[in-house]
């Protein structure tokens, strides 16, 4: 793309220069309509995220220090200054893990740009066009660095989601901005001086605080950038950057240059049909199919053996969960409550379900074994006090890369979390309004759509 | 101090247990001035730094987007929210690298921590005493990590005043909240999730975000557990906690609970009487002490070499220098801009300074050598034309743990800094209310004492 992509130029060059110079005009149609899809799916789970006790925590705590409300919370009444518009509606967005995955490095990369853009969009002029542009140019830069850290660094314990977030919010907000290959530079400098964000944190509260941060300190390093805040040269490969100190493994810079503007890495990114660790759709499925079965009771179960890669074990063997937002990490509590209530959405992950006694009972008798399989897929054995035994396989979860959601999917996803999260909010101008987003001229107004009732009485 | 510090807990509750419990009382007389020292240079600091241009521009980017003026910027003529004026008053105090220094980890221990507390007391009344108590152990809390993680944990890449900052800061803020031991641990939780700060950035604007953030973030972290936001059980030593994931070495988790509460960490605290890297102030001293050498002149010099611990070739070899910012971490700026000018303080480490055509000649005649030396210690050798050599050893720099400013000397750095920074402040109130602090009833006060002229005229 440009002269700077040369073999052996510098990653972080390469990259602020295809950021710099390549036109969001030329961004492609079937790019700018997955961005599309991945707007509308953060928008979904921002409505329900945002009666989430940490997002209302959070905002308590923010609100004494915000700013003039110029930016729009989605899904409630209010509206906060544009940097804490960005920290809420990410951690909102994010917080049951219900948005979107990118397959390679199973994060979750629009909760931490979508909302550093629509806060942007209300603080200046933006076309509709240019946020699903820049969207999407921002979450190839979070998606490429992410693979280019994969899997060393999720593994090393970084929750990746924040950790590259921050890179894309910085470069979707500076491209945007306009700003020049040098200050794209400085505004991924600034990008990894703030990177942070712990996988220890997963299943608590404080996960919220890392994602927030990705899409609040994304919009203010490319500000910064804009401003003159000068960041290293060498953020990503220099001795003491975001490669060494972060990434887990030998970097691989190819994943980050190969092909730019040409090889869209975003494209393949997946929308979750279930709350919860992308891991467990599989067994969700599975149980689902075993539960749909004619005659099915779970009366008598002996025993329910999950087999999977082990990333499923390693990341979801979690048999005493005590909250519903562990809940949604955990296979015992996916299996058992799946299996009883016929059902996989937010209603099966909260305090409530968790302390279900017969959830309790039937989560004891999960047992998850390593196996030889590829991390979409699982198979869940029912054994019965009868000797009876019931296996279902599922080689791909629903959702994921192999068995997309449909747009109609992904808009019923909108209308069934404004209708949870207590929105208020009538989601058929909103689900519209993306679709016609990049001919609309304001896409700020698109922020404004996403105005609900939560929060109103104050 | 307490039952959980029994042998085998885990060093996340004992810390968190000995914060919570430990009488803001009994914090003893000599921490306690010690801990005004640190105020009071951290003041000194800020004074100067405030017309750094990457704070100003931090400012421009911020204001537009910050809460109701209720928090005062040191040194300035403006106000702003609390959680604002703790990142930009952290960044000011930080930004000449000219604050203090904790000779264990060589991290600048105050800067992240008495911002947020400073901000915080004009939120809510707090006592003078409270301010300085809460700030020892806030400052014990980040030291004693910092312990914990040194030296592996700089030297992978990791800013320790920021990493390590943010949880001095949490602590500071959670104690005078009056935190229990649970939500005492979930500030710690919430701060892991969002320490950063990379070396990489050291030497350009970019490393102010880090500290800022530290400050910002701690107290953020203190307040939103304060409000429920829950953290992980085990932020520190959990399996994908701090120590494992950002740790750079095997942790030595007795560095954090050895005698809390009786061996006094934070007194081990240094103050500056030049800017720049702690590890050049051995080598200001030789060349200050060569330049005041009756006759002594620069002309003739054809080399310059100076021997020192490897760790001062490691972070300060850097020959070529293009900015002030830069040449704050440069050997060979310092060495040739001191024995040119016959002094060190901000105005040797400016643009300018770096710019004059004699400083660039005498800079490329520097050379480092690794000596087995400790690193408090240097020793320059001059090598002039006429076949005379020079050599002046400094087994320990002015300012180090070993020969300590006097409070007289700090209370200088007052006044030439607030001079410097253009503040316009009388120095001498902010100096007498520090010194009396521990009987002022509101520290909120001390806090608008060091208001100054700087944006006077926005």
């Amino acid at each position: 793309m440009t002269d700077t992509s040369a073999a052996g130029a510098p990653v972080s060059r390469v990259l602020s220069a295809f950021l710099a110079q390549f036109p969001l005009q030329d961004v492609p149609p079937e790019v700018l309509h997955e961005a599309k899809r991945s707007l509308l799916n953060i928008l979904a789970t921002a409505l329900a995220g945002y009666c989430d006790p940490m997002v209302e925590h959070a905002l308590g705590v923010l609100r004494p220090f915000a700013g003039a409300p110029g930016a729009q919370l989605i899904g409630r009444a209010e509206r906060i200054d544009a940097l804490n518009a960005a920290f809420l509606n990410a951690a909102a967005a994010n917080v049951h893990d219900y948005d979107d995955t990118h397959p390679g490095t199973v994060m979750h990369p629009t909760a931490p740009v979508a909302p550093a853009l629509l806060a942007l969009a209300e603080t200046r002029p933006l076309s509709g066009h240019d946020l699903l542009a820049a969207l999407a140019m921002g979450m190839e830069t979070e998606c490429r660095i992410g693979n280019a850290v994969s899997p060393g660094h999720y593994r090393l314990g970084w929750h990746i989601t924040a950790t590259c977030g921050v890179f894309g919010a910085a470069a979707a907000v500076g491209k945007c901005l306009g700003l020049d290959e040098t200050r794209m530079l400085w505004a991924l400098g600034n990008a990894s001086v703030q990177s942070c964000g712990l996988v220890e944190a997963l299943g608590t509260m404080a996960k919220s605080l890392g994602v927030g941060d990705a899409a609040r300190n994304g919009l203010l390093s490319a500000l910064g950038a804009q401003a003159g805040i000068e960041g290293p040269d060498l953020p990503l490969e220099g001795p003491r950057g975001f490669f060494k100190v972060m990434g887990g493994q030998e970097p691989l810079p190819e994943e980050i240059t190969d092909r730019l503007g040409e090889r869209w890495e975003m494209r393949r990114n997946t929308y979750k049909l279930y709350p919860g660790g992308i891991v467990l759709h599989a067994v969700i499925d599975a149980c689902l199919d075993l539960r749909s079965a004619p005659g099915f009771t779970h009366d008598g179960i002996t025993e329910i053996v999950v087999r999977s890669h082990p990333l499923l074990r390693q990341r979801t063997d979690r048999p005493n969960v005590t909250s519903g937002r562990e809940s949604q990490v955990s296979v015992q509590h996916c299996a058992a409550v799946v299996l009883i209530q016929g059902a996989a959405s937010l209603a099966q992950f909260t305090d409530q379900a968790v302390a279900d006694p017969a959830v309790q009972a039937l989560r004891r008798k999960v047992r998850v074994e390593d196996a030889d399989m590829p991390v979409e897929a699982a198979e869940v054995t029912i054994a019965f006090a009868d000797g009876r035994t019931l296996v279902q396989h599922v080689a791909c979860a629903r959702g994921g890369e192999k068995r997309p959601l449909s747009d109609a999917e992904i808009a019923d996803k909108v209308r069934a979390l404004a209708a949870y999260g207590g929105s208020g909010l009538d989601p058929e101008p909103l689900i519209a309004a993306v679709w016609a987003l990049d001919a609309a001229p304001d896409a700020g107004a698109l922020a404004r759509l996403a105005a609900g009732r939560v929060g109103a009485s104050r």
